[in-house]
């Protein structure tokens, strides 16, 4: 099989941090051709910070960072996020980065790199879309190079976790999340339905700690710290996806996001039934479904293979 | 035990004539003051009618019915309901009506009863909450008088089933809905959190129709005619939760709905996390679990008993 | 000519109050079939002892009296309305009521009454339009028997004075306003385009109180507590129009009312060329322009002939 | 005087045009760092080649032109505007563009123009708000080095021209003013307010075109053949406003735009009476009248100095 040659655009963020080092892992199905960072889970300095970080401590210099959008496309709502601990990566004393960004931006590289590999590059948003938005909007003509485009965000059938309605990273940004999803590119989402369900546990984290070198016992480090005890694998479902995708399942829908509503700013609306969506052919293959014992065993021995 | 009293304010509808029947069948538990009806799963002309043909076929001439709004607050929006056949009833040719509404509004009975029996009357809308609405506004001296309402509607933590987003009644009028949430009464919310979960199967229809006389024959035959082959049981619901409250379990949340969104309109967004309602405690009882076989073992007796 | 025969749905109010009075100085033009009374400028108590107070002052105790609805239909908005003085009436020491209200309630007063006059009735609705929506929701069937709404509210084609956008009536209640508006009832709107260019001016009122008896004296009284030194006599416009339409001059228009928008909440936007309302015909005619002088000069002959 | 150092972001347009030539006639005033063009009243590809036949007209290839967006931040509403002409620019046959754009991007022009001109360079947007919001968003660190932006946009105590509510450069991207009018930059605004005050005359014309050269003569047969007999020169008052301020006079206000509802999508709210935006000091001063014949006689002399 040709690997996937993948943008991911990320906030780590723990989870991002393990989808990055999980990608890194599996290089038979994936090549990452860029890591592009936004705000999210943390600031922008820190979202690039730990990009950086992460390829560090995974050695892969080779793969080039580029630093996006420090705000979302609206005024930013008041909202605290503290499951990936103040630094973003759990405070677990990652050594800070040895490594720059490249000077391009984020929504530069995402451009220039579909553009000169028409058809080539599937986009990988596991953060808010803003750098996804406005690649689209400054450069529309994009749009057909694009094969693919798997994320993590919304929450199409279950309520959300940033607000009873929408899942973070579409609350943070629901008009790049809008943007994104009626650009007319395949889409498939990794959304609350099925990353709710990728539920880390203890006597997991044990065992890839004890196998595992420097980089899976970094990376169990960070877990530990992660999700106030209750830590879903939102991100890495997306990477895993690449690898295997016969380990989900999911249905055929049209989804929007609310971007004008106070109480459900950020729901991502999907419509399954054609009576639900008249007019509309599914956008989106919308994940529900995960084979949760083989997605942990293939995490495990791709953080271990890592050293 | 004291007879909870009632007013049943309904759209029939055939979970609407089986949630009346099983109020009959209850009078231990239950006292029906009045049935009110209104516009919803077919229009009020209709929706009158077989409020009457019920209680014409369980022989209750001395249960009061009015007639209520034949339209919701704002703009109908478009929509079509066939789950309850052209007449509302299945089309079991179930007889017309021989007996006549009161003539006083279903708004003003609503205000009146209550005013008449400070703090006796538990109001039990299963329709759209139009009637409920214009009581409020016209006459708010009736909230604090009103010790319950126990209602179908929403869908707290699950899709609707008349949008992505809205369940049927809370989509028919939201502004009604909303209203209804926020008047400061105690509230029980059967949405389709649970409602979905009482889901009628056809060997509990033979077997009930097998044991019945002519009023659970009736009722047999409109539910094997609802519901194209999935038949949930909504509305009844709501009564066997006064007549068995153990038969139910559910959580504690700030209920709104959304009036304002074209993609959301009419979704119920419950906050059940203290962090996902700022300055709100809890307005509601968000009922989202049942026991279905003790469920459908109350309603087979008691549809049993009527004759 | 016909007297039309009115009910003056208001929220007393010096201005209403002087509307009030000058309908019961041109009973040539104007006969008051009954006064009903809304929350608005000040709370319902407030207004529907007002409008009894005014009743009494021009000692019209045959005109009966119905209070209406004590909130607007969805939850109120905060705001504060001093231009009324704290009574409502300008706080001249205007005595309080003698008669009282009738038992009915003014929603179900404006249906009996219509009912009974089919093709009679025009409404004058100068305070929020709750009352109106509700008697539309309650019973549609009035529709096609009210020949005309003559009401105060909304700015077409200039801002608004209890928000940028919003006319204080559509602000309090921009829900029924739009009930209102799209109910396929003829509609003639005195908006602040037209109703703030009638100016009352020290002069004028100190001619009027010099002619004036009692009553003339007591409506010049509150006009001189009223509007912060500015103002404007919004809702007599509407009677004015009774009297004397050739007093105006308007243009055919679209006009909705805003209720979503958080900036723009309570706006009427009116299209008034085709291509700004496709597939509409104008529902309204929107008083833009007046002949001020003559108005006052009318305004002034009624209040001096009622003594 | 210092010129003003200003980046034009127009979409050509022929009062677009005028307000090119209007710049490049002032050399004393202003100074033209750059062009740059956004979809508007045409879509991108002809404002950008309208934008350098007008450099081309007036022989100013030292001026480099920088396309932009193709497209508003969200979904574009329908809509069709055909007052400049098929071409956008009168169809007067003015010839293709000799000369060219530069490769990068609009949205990176003004970045980096701005950062390299720390407080020097005043942003003149005539057309929609994209570039200029993309710019905020991809690179806030640019917001405290713009001194002004002066705009053409909105209709702050008037009606629209797009809608009843909403002005056109606000209505076809109503985010994006929406992100320039909050982004804290000091704002002057010439919305419909001022600007259907520019009312251009036959008399006009044909004394300009009788005194000019090819330059003022192209000028006027574009104008001869804009705006459906009724031409407004919007534009060109942002540049005259620089030119000679004295020209105009404003109010100081919190203006934003309403881009979630309906009815009023791209409405310019402006609060003027402090009680009408609590908490928000003016963020704009916008522009309300204009001394006429001054204007008029300024860009006479102006548009015939060009030759």
């Amino acid at each position: 099989m040709t690997p996937s040659r993948i943008i991911i655009d990320c906030d780590p963020g723990v989870d991002d941090a393990v989808a990055i080092l999980l990608a890194f892992a599996a290089p038979e199905a994936v090549k990452v051709e860029a890591i592009t960072t936004v705000i999210g889970n943390v600031m922008l300095d820190k979202t690039t910070a730990n990009a950086l970080r992460v390829r560090d401590l995974a050695g892969r210099a080779d793969i080039p960072v580029y630093a996006g959008c420090p705000r979302p496309i609206m005024a930013p709502i008041e909202r605290k996020n503290s499951v990936h601990g103040g630094d973003g990566l759990g405070d677990i004393d990652l050594p800070a980065p040895v490594t720059a960004t490249e000077s391009e931006h984020a929504v530069d590289a995402i451009i220039r790199i579909v553009r000169d590999n028409p058809g080539q590059i599937t986009l990988c948003p596991v953060g808010p879309m803003t750098n996804i938005a406005l690649a689209l909007i400054k450069a529309p003509d994009i749009i057909p190079l694009i094969p693919e485009i798997v994320f993590m965000g919304g929450a199409a059938f279950c309520p959300g976790n940033s607000s009873p309605a929408a899942e973070f990273n579409f609350m943070i940004d629901p008009h790049a999340a809008q943007i994104m999803l009626t650009a007319g590119i395949p889409l498939t989402m990794f959304g609350l339905d099925v990353t709710a369900q990728a539920l880390i546990t203890r006597p997991w984290m044990d065992a890839v700690e004890a196998a595992s070198g420097a980089v899976g016992q970094a990376a169990v480090a960070m877990l530990r710290a992660y999700g106030h005890g209750d830590p879903c694998l939102h991100d890495p479902c997306v990477i895993a996806h690449l690898i295997d995708p016969t380990l989900f399942e999911g249905v055929d829908a049209w989804v929007e996001v609310e971007t004008t509503a106070p109480l459900a700013r950020g729901q991502s609306v999907a419509a399954v039934a054609p009576r639900h969506r008249p007019g509309h052919e599914p956008n989106c293959r919308v994940i529900t479904g995960l084979d949760a014992p083989r997605l942990f065993t293939l995490l495990a021995e791709r953080l271990i293979s890592l050293g």
